[in-house]
């Protein structure tokens, strides 16, 4: 035998022994080593697993050691049939670091029990790859993401190869097919290698895939479409399978050494390469029972989850399954410990280098602070509150201009958006970096260059995921986006949600840098693009995740943006979402104010209200939001002119989730606290930049909560004028004026006239509106009537 | 002149109409036909609007048109770039169909300032493409969709040409990239043509786009990949590009015509033809100003929305805009009153065939009602309650069945779904019909066809999309998903709610079938996927939307579903959103009863309380959901073994709507109803299926919500036992029998041993599932007390 021939025949008893101890995961709970006749006892009760994926996942996993141990690679196995649990289990426990995580999970006869037993079992480990899988950052449970995860984890680490398993159902998905286009933002300089293995497993749960049933010639126009270049490696016999693969991933890494060497040869000049991929075509449940019950099961769908189903009760299904388990030959694999045999142990990679000791798959570890600027750098210099216009967004663009300048040498920080940095009025940023870009350059194309901090492309699915692949490597970012468009990646907020919340609950997963988003164009100014554009709906779902984890920042004007952007960026294992404006807008709070009003998360603005904070209104006029806090202030000026005696405190909520109690939420107040705000019995109407419901699903518990009046977005907008999107909604200031005064009914005699006036200007202002298109000047310029206070923002 | 010169002149001109009224849309507000120089007044105070890619749909239009007319045609232009709204109404005015739908604004000078006027305007029409449109099914807001409906639109629809123009923008998007492949469900003999026309406009916002920075030969690669056959149009002088689109135009539907006559032919196998597609590259902003203030705009990102921004204030730039408009010498295309001139007006098609008055995009007006079965023929025939078993959504199935055995002929119904209908029972269709399926087809695949109802593939998004085309266009359908995952088209449901409830504005947009949903394998039965699965909080999101448009049903068991489905399959302009479990469990109602129970919205159980129905409670056990609903009753059932003479009132709520006030939604219980049903002041314990904040925000202002304690999903999972993921999430019996008894306290002293049997039942399930990974006997077949009752269900 000689080298080649006797590397294939290791590796292929590798790949049974992960074989069989997959197989031994679904199915059995003691018996492990098979030392005596199966039976029904040693078969679990409840069956619950894939197979169908899993055979292939194995076969790439050993590959993959091969290559680790040859070229001494460092490479990230991102798993995107997730559901193949049991081959990453499998995997990391032949290697070793299965049980350095898990020490009750020994490497011997009694940790295979275990091992086996623990399989989607109550109590055990979940029946996907999951957080609990070491040398994962991807759960597979949700399809689309894996490709996109991949790149994330391969930007700013030029040392790593990821190794991206792509399965052909998850590649029907948008976001997989948006995905493969990742390759126009990745810089062979500066960034890692990502190897997309596209497993043509052939069926998903009832039916065949799409791209299963294309033909090489056009897979291969598809992907050189996409601008890869495809190797084939398809089969169905093991020996000739390993060495197909061998060959092409050896070639495959030549080619990928090949274009790093070009691209970091001094002064040469950086094109997008054409990067290798392979496409793996090979039978679903590839080495599993080829018929059951006279019902084909190999190479077919029916070999998706447990392809023998009564393994317990019935024996002749119970003789399928031991014969299968015995036809991976466990005694040529595994000692007479249960250990794995030490001359096929030695295939696997040492340390850090084994897939599942890899200390990016577990970012934490990696993860270091951010160098962050003194905020109140470009803090706006306030005279008073009211006292200038500004736009909070160019200021935030400001401090992470010097954001990314003060980490510049680490790498490690991005700024992701769907074409809309500049738009949303971050463009300091280009003032120290640029896009990337990989494709053509024009002479007068902005800002666009082969290396940049910012990654814009229209797909919030890309930026969203590449952004949770580049946290979950231990880096840090920013998401800014239109806020009604963010719904477009609710599911993957949702998965990245989940896998926080039980990473969390592992002690070796180390926390990863929050993710942070800035909404902005937000529902109050898309005025101009309209009803499609007009959606402020994240933050319920959002709400819904574990308290542990979410936050919600509305701050009101610059300067408190600046302190929540700050804060958010200093933040780990959080989903931190700031809705802010970027038109220009009155401004409150100096620096200080800023700081105080933000650490409380809630305040009284006292210099706003018409009492004294210590004293008891008649009525609270509470805001949260930028456009509801001016419209809550316009409001409150009209009524103090009107009726000079009325007692209005105004109070503003930056963090949402002060308002839930304290018992569900860690930021939330204490009733005490609650009730000192809001009071115990007054009205409160309360100006919120989103769906009303959310202000009343967080309050309902809270003493006062029957006197709440919220206004926010009804559903009702087009494109008009940004005044009239808050009158169609009865956010703006005459109808928070009108709601205030039918709280008050004491004061309904004194009150009708005005009231009567402000509705007559509701009615001035539709008429003017639709006479000139645009709002009436005495809106546009309203004169805050804060200049004569002798201390701003107390 | 020649024929062909004559009428590329002639195309021209009526080209050069629709981009001078563009123009005029974007800025004017008086003067529309320049017949006196352009003043300040005449511009509109503020510009919204975006002119970059509208000369490209204007010209595409207008080659559509005379293919029209050429070949009497049915063209549904479907307008991916949507925010070029001024193209699809200045086309739409020019052919008279705008007019028509709306008469005051005419066909004249007047009618063209009225039009100006109107766009962007408050009080006048979106600056989107929109339903207020003619000829559109179709936003193009939120970008990704458009090739996707316009599949949905085609299918079955042989008689239809759908026109498809795919912005660059948009193709980045991950919808858009997969929607390609929606060629392998369209079937040339039975279903219309799909036309994409992939406008390489070069730029979005900000950036360059990845496809049109690509060369051709890479896009060449990609469009066959994808399974189609590109031709190329290419450059910016008018009159060749004219002439190239002309014969591109006319190659290509020939093509078209003789894939469908080759498919349509007797005899003739049907296999996937080489669909051709259009790839049109021309310059942003293309015939607009080259240069404003010296930066280049013209075929530049810089021409995205307003090229010349300060026209009112302005004079050098309002000259710009001069020249500008003078540019496309509307003197020698309108007359002097206005009207387009006869000879260019004869290029557009006639009657219906004009696309702004093509019936498909008004899809109301060609619905037909399905015939439905009655569904009391498959109901259960139910012995008493808890007297059965079954899978709910398999009765559903054999429903759904004759439903589409009923329609086939009519071809208006069909069943999306991500690889699921059998794995969510539904299999009894494919009695009656197949999966279509246009790729190769093995012996051994199971209803896999050429033609057939139901459309299986792994992306929610093309699920969504083709069924929102196919009901826009006036046809049926129901979507099945995985409950968490249809979290993946939140923003489409969102769209297409604001679309629905714009449309019901317009008196002259006849309703469209409802979009129903069945979530199936959901939070409660994905113990076995584990804890990327579970997740209810669709509810949430679409509880957002207008009252008006969504329906929330929670069918506690099979005959329930049924009422519901048939139900949801009557409705129009409405999202019914079904949850219901596909796992084996306990049925309760009779035809009867499930019909009374339904109609009603929700009622009290008696032959499941302890107490008469009309004597008052000492408590309410409410409940919503299969699951929810099963563990109330046994958590009844407990208590009333414990404390018979505890008086527990079970109400059971099937749609969620009935919660809310009638003042908010026309589902919604007056107080009156609600009070009678929940008490004034009895303490509620309610398990709902989801995340428990939704009830309390949809019962917030009820008398008693005080008392109202809901357990519903607390976001706690993995994979487990079905009743494990109840105990986990304290939804299970044990749960809420210990939560009635904390609410009365009066019975502490009685209670409090039951209390600790309670408690330790729990602790022996833990135990037991640890063990053995199943759920205890007792818990699987737990012994429903109902059969003494005489009659079930009253």
């Amino acid at each position: 035998m000689n080298d080649r021939s006797a590397s294939i025949e290791m590796m292929d008893r590798y790949w049974r022994a992960a074989n069989y101890l997959s197989v031994g995961q679904i199915y059995l709970m003691d018996n492990p080593l098979l030392r005596e006749p199966l039976r029904a006892e040693h078969v679990k009760p409840r069956l619950l697993g894939h197979w169908g994926t899993t055979p292939g996942l194995n076969f790439i996993y050993v590959h993959l050691n091969r290559l680790i141990r040859d070229r001494d690679l460092d490479v990230l196995y991102v798993c995107g049939p997730g559901h193949g649990g049991p081959a990453m289990v499998a995997n990391t426990w032949l290697e070793g670091s299965y049980s350095e995580i898990y020490p009750e999970i020994g490497r011997d006869a009694d940790g295979m029990k275990k091992l086996f037993k623990q399989f989607s079992f109550p109590g055990g480990v979940p029946s996907h790859v999951a957080p609990e899988t070491p040398g994962s950052i991807h759960e597979g449970g949700e399809l689309g993401y894996a490709l996109v995860h991949a790149f994330g984890a391969a930007f700013d680490n030029p040392g790593l190869v990821v190794a991206c398993v792509v399965g052909d159902g998850e590649a029907e998905t948008g976001p997989l097919a948006a995905a493969w286009h990742s390759n126009k933002f990745l810089n062979p300089r500066v960034d890692g290698a990502v190897l997309p293995i596209l497993h043509l497993n052939g069926y998903k749960i009832a039916n065949p895939t799409l791209l299963a049933r294309m033909d090489d010639k056009e897979l291969e126009h598809l992907f050189r479409g996409y601008g890869y270049d495809p190797f084939f490696v398809e089969g169905s016999d093991p020996i000739s399978m390993h060495g197909l693969m061998a060959a092409t991933l050896d070639e495959v890494m030549d080619r990928i050494r090949d274009i790093q060497a070009d691209a970091r040869s001094d002064g040469s000049i950086v094109a997008r390469p054409r990067w290798p991929m392979v496409v793996l075509r090979s039978p679903k449940g590839w080495t599993g029972p080829k018929e059951v019950d006279g019902k084909k099961v190999e190479d077919f769908w029916r070999s998706h989850q447990v392809p023998v189903s009564n393994a317990r009760g019935d024996a002749a299904h119970r003789k399928i399954l031991e014969d299968w388990l015995r036809s991976y030959r466990p005694e040529e694999l595994f000692d007479s410990k249960g250990g794995l045999l030490p001359e096929i142990a030695a295939l696997a990679p040492e340390g850090e280098k084994r897939m599942g000791a890899l200390p990016h798959a577990n970012g934490g570890v990696l993860r270091k602070d951010l160098v962050l600027p003194d905020w109140k750098t470009f803090a706006l210099d306030l005279p008073h509150p009211g006292g200038k216009t500004a736009e909070a967004t160019r200021l935030m663009g400001v401090y992470l201009r010097d954001v990314i300048s003060l980490n510049a040498d680490a790498r490690n920080f991005r700024l992701m958006g769907p074409d809309e940095t500049a738009s949303n009025r971050l463009d300091a940023v280009f003032e120290v970096t640029d896009r990337v870009w990989m494709e053509g350059i024009e002479p007068y194309d902005m800002h666009l260059a082969r290396e940049g901090r910012v990654m814009e492309v229209l797909s919030e699915h890309l930026c969203q995921g590449w952004l949770e692949g580049y946290l979950l490597t231990g880096r840090h970012g920013l998401f800014s986006c239109y806020e009604a468009f963010i719904h477009i990646v609710d599911s993957m907020v949702n998965q990245h949600a989940k896998w926080l919340k039980t990473s969390a609950e592992l002690p070796w997963r180390r926390p990863i840098a929050s993710l942070n988003y800035l909404l902005t164009s937000h529902v109050w100014r898309q005025d101009h693009n309209g009803f499609s554009h007009q959606d402020p709906g994240f933050a319920d779902f959002v709400a819904n995740k574990k308290a542990d984890t979410v936050r919600l920042y509305f701050p009101p004007d610059a300067n408190t943006l600046l302190w929540v952007t700050d804060h958010c960026l200093r933040t780990w294992n959080r989903i931190n979402v700031i809705t802010a404006g970027k038109q220009p807008a009155p401004q409150w709070l100096t620096a200080e104010a800023a700081e105080a009003h933000c650490r409380a998360g809630a305040g009284i603005w006292e210099w706003a209200s018409t009492c004294p904070a210590d004293e008891e209104p008649d009525i609270v006029m509470a805001c949260a939001g930028d456009v509801p806090t001016m419209e809550a202030l316009a409001a409150v000026d009209l009524l103090k002119t009107a009726l000079p005696d009325l007692r209005i405190r105004v109070v503003n909520v930056v963090d949402l989730m002060t308002l839930q109690s304290n018992s569900e939420h860690p930021h939330g107040f204490t009733d005490e606290i609650f009730d000192r705000l809001f009071t115990k019995d007054k009205p409160v109407i309360f100006a919120y930049h989103g769906y009303p419901y959310l202000i009343h699903r967080l309050t309902y518990r809270r003493t006062n909560h029957d006197n709440l009046h919220v206004h926010g977005f009804r559903e009702e907008g087009t494109t008009t004028t940004p005044f009239d999107m808050a009158v169609m909604n009865q956010l703006d200031r005459f109808h928070l004026a009108l709601a205030t005064l039918r709280r008050l009914p004491r004061l309904a005699e004194r009150s009708a006239q005005f009231a009567a006036t402000l509705e007559r200007r509701l009615e001035e202002h539709k008429a003017f509106v639709r006479e000139h298109g645009e709002d009436m000047p005495e809106i546009r310029n309203w004169s805050w009537p804060y200049g004569t206070a002798t201390d701003a923002g107390d």
